[in-house]
Parts: C-alpha cells; structure tokens; sequence
C-alpha cells in the first residue's frame, strides 16, 4: 500500500516512518476483522466464531506493545523534530485508540454471547443495523489514515453524531421491551451493554480521526468546536 | 511536593520533567476533585455543583492538551534517550488516562442528574459506597505516581477487582429493582449508566498504575500476567 507519507515528512526517516504506519495499519486490519467478525457472531449467534474473537484480541495488545516500543526506539534512535515526531506521537495515540476498539469489541461479544444458546434472540437483531454503521466508519478512518486524508478524517468525525442518535434509538426500544416484560430485563441488559460498547467503538473512531488531523495538520483538534476544526482543514498544508 | 524522580533520571533534564509532573499532578489533583464532587452532586442532589463539575471539565481538557505539547516540545529539545524519554512517553499516556476519568466523571454525573428533581431517589444511594472506594483508587495511584512507587502502583492495581465485585452486586441490585418495579426501569438505567462509569474509572485507574510502573521500572505490563509483573517488581531497579 502507498502510504503517501512521503510528501510530509523531512528527508531519513521516512522508511521507519511507514514500517511504522504500516504496522498501525495491520493492527487496524485486525481490529477491523475482528468488529465484522462480531457481529457475524451476534448475528449467527455462533459461539465458536465469539470464542476465536476473544482470543484473537491477544494479537491486537501484542501490536499495541511492539509499536509502542518501535516508537520509544526511533525517537531514541533518530531524535526526530517538528513533523517527523508529531507523526510518531500521533501513532502512539492511534494505537491506543485501536487497542480500547479491540476491548470494547470483546466486551460487546461478550455481552450478546451471554444469550446465543436460548430462544430469545430477536433482541440482537437490533444490535446489526448500527453495528454495520460502526464498522463502516471503522474502515473509513482506517482508510483516511492510510491516504493521509485530513478531510476523510474530518467526515469520520462528523459520522459519530449519526452514530450517538442510532444508539439512543436502539437502548429506548430495549428500555421498552424491558418494561413490557419485566421478566427478559436480565437479558435484555447484556444486549444493552453489548449496543452501548458499539457506541464507545465509534467515539474511539472518531478520537481516531483528531490523531489523523493532528498528524496531518499538525494542530490539536481535540476539544475544539467544529469551527476551528474547519478553519484549520480549509488552512493550505 | 518532592517529586523523587531525580534518583530515576539522567541529569538535565531533570527540571523540564519535573515540571511536566508537577503539571500531570494538577491535573490529577482537578481530577480527584472532581470525582469527589460528583459524589457529593450525587448524594446531595445538588444540581447547581453537578453543572459546575460539567463545566470544570473544560479544565482537565485544556491540560491534557498543555501536556502533550510540553511532551513534544521537550522531546524535540532535549532528545532524550532511555529513561528520560520513558518518563515522557508515560506522561502522556497518564494524561490521556486522567482526561478519559474526567469525561466518565461528567458522564456519570449527566446520568445522576436526570433524577435530582424527582423523588425516587433511593436508587443513588447505592452508589455512593463504590464510588468512595473508586475515589480512594485515584488517590493512590495518583499518591504512587507522585512518590514514584511501583509498590504502591501495583497494589491500586489490584484494587481493580474489587471495584469489579462491587460494580457485579450493584448492578444486580439495580435489575431487581426494575423487574419489581418496571416503571422506574427509565430512572434505574441512568443509575446502570453512573455506575457503569465508576467502574471504568476503577479501569482507568488500574491503567495509570501500569503507567507508573513502566515509568518506574522501564517494563511494559499492560496485558502481563500478574506473575510477571510481580517479578518485575521484584528484581532491582
């Protein structure tokens, strides 16, 4: 894969750089796998496919350790300034990110697992339509962070609004099924939990998309309102 | 406050970090405040300490940005190597730990609020037993960071499983309560939710303490078996 870095950083370290980056971005293939295989799992209620995602989530902490340490090494190693760094401390932030996805999705498995071998499934099927929704925006900042694409980041940022009301839509249905029939609570709470790690996996997305900008943009847009972070995309690179 | 780090690092840069720690100790110390002040919102149904704490939120936010720059700007200057550039690279994962307890601190207090006004409020109450225990696990590891003491991190590290029990008893608790009474499972869901965040606060905390001891002992034990880690604490620094 291109990874198009070359025009933003200075001179040597460009091949560690993307050694780097493209660990970053097998780590995110992994992640990526694992989300879409979670939800095929909820979907098809099958325990095998849960039970390989909750011991694959070993590899996604092995590749948050090793570019961790690959980051303490090149800094160390090519005490680097300016870009160079920014790029280097927005991976560590990036990987992070990635990590906490890789938990949530094991929690939210988990979670729905809890309910695979009883009769009662329909509640799960709700969980799909928004879980789609989160691994799409999963990709596209995979991919704006492989393309160096600031404004696709700035789209992913803008997505998890999308995500938040399809979110609150789904735990007021599960709240009324709850009160219906008081009986199914218990269960109805893992899918709760389960609908709720969805929800963190697209604000780790969209926390994802602020290191992307950073690294591009060199600016901070973290806590920034939707203004300045407009004003600093439209700014020239 | 003697910050002891200068028997961990190299020379001249002990200034500029023990700087970056003082600055990483406020901001802790505006953290451990705020939790405590949410508990006091939340069991004296005080609306007007809730929005307040809302507010102060923009503080930790501000910080966690002042660090991260101090982090790069420190290394860009210093081109620190080993342990000094260890410490930098802890600091900053510190800091993202402190502002995430800041956001689940808001979260759980939005989550409370919604029933100041009303009068079931015994649902609270519950809370307030974990919440003192997560508040007592902030100040240790913030006390073990500030005293560098990876002894004193790993035992906050261990307190995790105890928030873990409390947070299992809680929410059972919560379940029977709605499926006696499905009409209050609406005002019992935002108590699941604050509850849900003193448990990842407990998280959070158990996070900062592997922090702390990378820091202090230069070994990654983020997803290390608990054996492991005891031998890293053992062997001589």
């Amino acid at each position: 894969m291109d990874l198009k870095i070359d025009k933003h950083i200075s001179g040597q370290f460009s091949k560690e750089l993307e050694g780097m980056l493209s660990h970053v971005l097998d780590m995110g293939g992994i992640v990526e796998q694992q989300i879409a295989q979670a939800l095929e799992a909820i979907g098809q209620f099958d325990s095998k496919l849960a039970q390989k995602i909750i011991k694959e989530d070993e590899k996604i902490n092995a590749y948050e350790v090793l570019i961790d340490e690959e980051c303490a090494r090149v800094i160390a190693k090519r005490q680097p300034a300016a870009i160079d760094l920014r790029i280097i401390l927005a991976i560590a932030k990036i990987i992070a990110d990635l990590e906490r996805i890789g938990d949530e999705t094991c929690r939210m498995v988990r979670a729905a697992q809890e309910h695979f071998n009883k009769t009662e499934r329909q509640f799960l099927v709700d969980l799909d339509h928004m879980g789609q929704q989160v691994l799409q925006m999963f990709k596209a900042v995979l991919d704006a962070l492989a393309r160096m694409d600031s404004e696709a980041a700035y789209d992913v940022y803008k997505l998890d609004k999308k995500i938040d009301k399809a979110y609150e839509g789904i735990t007021r249905q599960l709240m009324t099924y709850m009160m219906e029939d008081p009986r199914s609570i218990p269960k109805i709470m893992d899918v709760m939990w389960a609908t709720r790690s969805l929800e963190r996996i697209g604000d780790r997305c969209q926390n994802i998309s602020e290191h992307v900008i950073y690294l591009i943009k060199g600016k901070d847009v973290r806590h920034a309102p939707t203004e300045r972070i407009e004003a600093i995309l439209a700014a020239k690179k």
